[in-house]
């Protein structure tokens, strides 16, 4: 059994970590920790959890009960994170970070985006856990950034067709909807219920901390600098993220046969994406509670473009279960190990 | 009192022409017909509406019960609309139609999204019903073809930067969000609480109808074809549609401040047009039950973008409302009476 | 035209006032009090209220502002609303209470649930503002109590019931379900929407507040004490109020049309209470955004059981609606005077 | 491997079941049928299936395809059921029918609540599948009738007090919520999102045909006739039945410790009831997904009542998932296999 421990394990990607892992047969959460809630049963907190784990919230400022285990998941705030990871790498344990600290791989673009950052050496070295595009440098990594929620749908869904060169870069477009468990557990106006429930609306247009980290992953497969324009709306639901994508087709002769030739080619065989059939398209309810990223082609031929729709559920592939499935490339395991059920759909 | 009928009244924009014609200081409604429920009481298919007109549902088969309206709403169905309206207007009524026959402008247009037209003769007469837009013509007009609900929040958000020619019309892009009352109040599965609930997705994804109807205004506007790409998506609640439109802008001097003027200067006065202040956007929810479009512009200068963002009732400005609207300015009255309500918001 | 003013006015009571107040023919706001915002516009915090009042809220120490209002709605909390409402009377104001805090008429209740009370000497002076029951002693109050939302709907449906002495009323049982708006607007973990959306729970069961209220009013329909089982829910929607109501029936000859009649003549001409059919029964959604009370009965015969069941809007009937009701009454209007718009509905 | 198949496997109850059985490490679906869909992939119809089973809707008609089968379960409406069991029984099958055909084991009761029954052979031999209640029976059952939903929340919830003897059982009201997946897949105004969405109703008041099935399981712990007061209610949610129930305690004596202490013993070792703390009360969303049965107490001191609240996932514990754990018992395996993770909780 591998022995893991989560920091920071009172939030939504902790509590899909715990649940994750409950289920888990080749993993066993060891320890959790949360400042909040220390001292805390797990399921006073999270009463879903009554009658699994025995574990109590711990106290994250003590760094002893992580000293058994073999693997920490950081569920740390960014920022945050960084200022333990670093020391975690140094006694041995393998991490794989939830926040947004080891994304980037370029500092200056993170302190652009996200501020100060103190432990920059391990930009270069931390590799970025998506695992269908990393999954090489993922197995053999120390520190396994995984990667924010809009990013995975996005870079997921554009891959195949910028590797395939039959979209124009420059004029990508990506529109994302995302549930409201995307903001964290944390109480606010802003996602409180009555303020969000029969709304909806867009947010930090063009301005969300997640376009770098697209950038960075589409630019790498393009073989140079893509700029997006991204822009995310909130959805009265709790969990789902889709994004509609839109960019200009180099050729006229891209067809819709074509276009999903390249993506089946491209995600060959990978168990966790599933492609739609023709002028069918992704539903965040069908991936509900699993970590496939569902995906759906179209080609406008009035205007050319290609349209990419891609529905992860944002707690799974889009956080936690992303992070289980790197935990089991990182210890040579089958990566459905504890993630192969079916969504929960309705 | 402007005596009013309308024809086939027992889906949502029925029951929303009633709503809010009930609270209308100078209109009534004297007859409501529904093939489904004739015979039966209002409130009997409408319980909201219990307390408020004794009105029966007639049989539509009853032209009689018509003779005494100064103005008739047809809520028929297209196809079902165009065989009907030719007959009123030769009976001197004014007609205002919620479908999409009279919309149009060519029929080969209209014959090529949805199949054959039986009163072609009618559709250069017919006045496109967005007073904003069209107001001259819908004052003298005999039949008002009421516009369709994506088309309004569509074109109100494209059509200042397009008259102004600040955006390259060959690169919009309109990814549109709508709640489940826009497809109407017939059963199905595919708006059965359980399917749609919890879930989101795109459907007839570079396909829908109302295509053909932006495409129309705009390019009246930019005096040249436009083609745009339409993207539909079904939210799960149940009012409101939210446009988030994309297109790259002609020159980088286009500030946030430019373009807001340009909008101020394009809408001034538009009681119903409601410009966000900068960096804020729309809500479906704070315009729900009321007859705004809210607008909300961002430059995205990393892309030479500009995003434009409209929320609409679909209910109301996207049908029913807008039809009142159109009423008004046919009966030279205020554009604003009877709905002049703040919006329910929550 | 009435000048009303309304302290603590960001909530959602203060929305809601705000929101019928300004399409009221007879009465305007000449202020707005908040803590929290004070300096700030009205659409600032009430997106919704944009195009609307050009008020901005001001600082609930600044009473200058006070002294030109005709009527004082306090939205207040209680404990808070007690500190002030004493000098709003003794300066010649009227006010309408929209707190806990004038509704029991014995202070020893009050304590026991609420805890200290500091103007006991206005709790048999303040009448309690359910007009349906107290229309009178309404009419000349100086200081109108407003009543909570669960009693509205509570003491409406027992009401006939009771003083037709039809039911045993040691047997009453109250099983109340609300949305989420009944909460107040504060930020809390408890109303965040992904914990509270797709669940549903009971919260202080047999120990909610609403509780003295109810067995006041009731006890005083009675003649004699009644002791009651109350037990509210969460529904995960923005509004409304359903209560189903049981009682054993003191004799087995009561029918349905017995029972709908007592109904009838109890609630003769009253505006805001419809009576449903026959096995027809109210639904929240029909009374969305009004201020009726709706009520369906049903004989249980095979257990001898009446049950009654109510729907309102929580913030309309179950607050701010029925404090303009209360205005209405106290300044000679007829009450439905800006209340007589249909429900929402969908 | 158990080899499994399923009749009418295209509503909810279907999808769930295979959903958790394919899971399940102890049985296999080799067949499943559906009149509408025979032909179809099984994820033509639930896209959430894409990647699991390569099976199609076979045609009912079509016994063969269930001659390999060792257990059938029959998720066919009642009336059809009874159709098709007996035959499935003749030829050697074990039978889990989730429809109502033999839940009651009084011919009469069916026929008062359902019309006539052409199997009443079977009713006496069926064991009513609810594996807390009756697990010796099942275990050697060749017929399982598995429990309608409503009763499994209310019966659990139940058993306890009445075994004890704490309840005057003349006092029984029994108030539940319910999902709407609950009311199955079929296409209806009724279950329209925008006619549910928002909205909260009373249904069936006092006739729900869920209530003699109650009566029956707890007349039989009282050892005595018990009549009940059952009001059913339609939650916008998907999933989750949430039973709030209400009698006199017998005896001033009963707190809350001994009142749980009684539950706790009852339930000795049932890994799917979970009794929450004190003052703590179940939510419907810390079961989805689930086959838990959540309950908490009240003890009304001021009332003299026993408040019981139960929660259940009505299509898991309701439905599927108890069928899954009265096949585990059939065929000898722990009753949690295949159900053992945790809900889905947000």
């Amino acid at each position: 059994m591998i022995k893991t421990a989560i920091l920071g394990g009172s939030g939504y990607t902790g509590l899909e970590l715990l649940r994750i892992l409950e289920s888990h047969p080749k993993a066993e959460v060891i320890a959790v920790t949360s400042r909040q809630y220390k001292g805390c049963k797990l399921e006073e907190v999270f009463p879903s959890l009554n009658g699994f784990s025995k574990l109590k919230f711990g106290d994250p400022a003590n760094f002893n009960v992580l000293s058994k285990a073999d693997l920490i998941f950081s569920a740390l705030p960014h920022h945050t994170s960084m200022e333990i990871v670093p020391e975690l790498l140094k006694k041995g344990k393998k991490v794989i970070d939830l926040s947004a600290d080891f994304r980037l791989k370029d500092a200056k673009t993170y302190e652009a985006w996200y501020g100060k950052h103190i432990a920059k050496n391990l930009l270069k070295k931390a590799a970025y856990g998506l695992p269908e595009l990393h999954r090489g440098k993922i197995k053999n990594a120390e520190l396994v950034a995984n990667p924010g929620c809009y990013p995975t749908g996005a870079i997921l869904g554009l891959a195949p067709a910028i590797a395939a060169g039959i979209i124009d870069v420059n004029t990508i477009v990506i529109d994302s909807k995302s549930g409201v468990s995307g903001a964290g557990r944390s109480a606010s106006l802003d996602t409180s219920f009555a303020e969000v429930n029969e709304g909806f609306k867009a947010y930090k247009v063009g301005e969300h901390r997640h376009t770098p980290e697209i950038e960075q992953e589409i630019s790498l497969i393009a073989g140079k600098i893509i700029t997006v324009t991204f822009t995310p709306h909130l959805l009265s639901v709790n969990r789902g993220i889709l994004s509609t994508m839109y960019a200009s087709l180099n050729s006229k002769g891209v067809t819709y046969s074509k276009a999903v030739d390249i993506y089946k080619k491209y995600y060959n065989n990978e168990f966790f994406i599933r492609m739609m059939p023709e002028d069918v398209f992704p539903n965040t309810a069908q991936v509900k509670g699993s970590n496939f990223c569902d995906i759906g082609l179209k080609i406008d031929k009035r205007t050319g473009r290609l349209i990419v729709i891609t529905a992860i559920d944002n707690l799974v592939k889009g956080a936690s279960g992303q992070a289980v499935q790197n935990m089991n490339i990182v210890f040579g395991l089958p990566e459905t190990t504890g993630l192969g059920t079916p969504p929960l759909s309705i």
